[in-house]
């Protein structure tokens, strides 16, 4: 049984967006080694969050717009006195930071349309993710 | 330690509703035979998520209602002109298609309202189930 | 490699409240004495949840805002019927009552802003928290 770590960067370019890392997730998993496991996918961050999705780019609008619906970037939120990023926050504390899938046979056990990504909602800005695979 | 995983399908019915897979999430882990550890229950799919909740028929209906308002079947979405599920996929973005939780002393670590329960938007359909547990 | 299981109690003061767990959720982590691995943390409830962001207190005030701009507080729900949170559940059914985070040299891997914050929304009541450390 081992534990293995990576850490990546990449980088957003607009101030909302939606990021595909699900090839430099699944080179990790493969460069681990592990067959049998679970693999931790974590965004140190509090204004993005990652979800497990399908990386068509209509989609990925209507989530972009759909979160605006739910929480507005303008919503005369007290946070915003101090930095003008609240509304990025509660969408990050509701969606999460990281997701947990299992590794079987040496794959990530996802849905065809599971792809990694990242919801930037406060960039352009360099990102980190770190790709924790546990197993053997 | 010990890494061990089940996968078992079920199907869901209607168009939208809520199926409670705690019996046969606790089967898998009592088969496994780790007493110490963590389980990993993951729904390979996109257009359907998994929560934690309670299995009380009034407050199904209420989670299924309360999410339409949140987002709405009809939202004209980009992605419904390609396939007519946009709604589903967004929710199960927002919400997660698997959840974790500690084993200990044999069972799960989850409180007594908290049910396994998948949130089918995109039926009916076969959909199918991994439990991982991993641990000793 | 090894599992270790720390539960702790906390109370809510208020009807709505977050609270932040974060000094005892590391505590517990450097308790176990493991350095490379995973740490889930868990709340074994049904009407509160867990979360990752910042612990500033107009941020706090705006999270517990716009939950209820999402979830209303009076929503008419079936459940209340039967007990009178309808509201807690569905939020704690979207948002999750678990995080589960990379354990690498000692360190819990997160951001600068990201506090393990408790999002009470049913209380004042005695919660529980499990934190579940594996690895080596």
């Amino acid at each position: 049984m081992r534990v293995w770590h990576k850490e990546f960067t990449f980088t957003t370019g607009g101030r909302r967006e939606i990021v595909d890392i699900t090839r430099e997730v699944l080179k990790a998993v493969r460069e681990s080694g592990i067959k049998n496991g679970i693999v931790v996918v974590q965004i140190p961050h509090a204004t993005a969050s990652l979800v497990l999705n399908e990386a068509e780019s209509g989609l990925e609008q209507d989530i972009l717009n759909q979160l605006d619906e739910i929480v507005p970037v303008r919503g005369g939120y007290l946070h915003d006195r101090i930095d003008d990023n609240a509304h990025a926050h509660i969408k990050a504390a509701i969606i999460g930071s990281s997701r947990v899938l299992p590794v079987a046979d040496g794959e990530v056990v996802r849905g065809t349309w599971q792809n990694f990504l990242v919801i930037e909602e406060d960039g352009p800005r360099t990102r980190r993710c770190v790709v924790t695979v546990m197993g053997e």
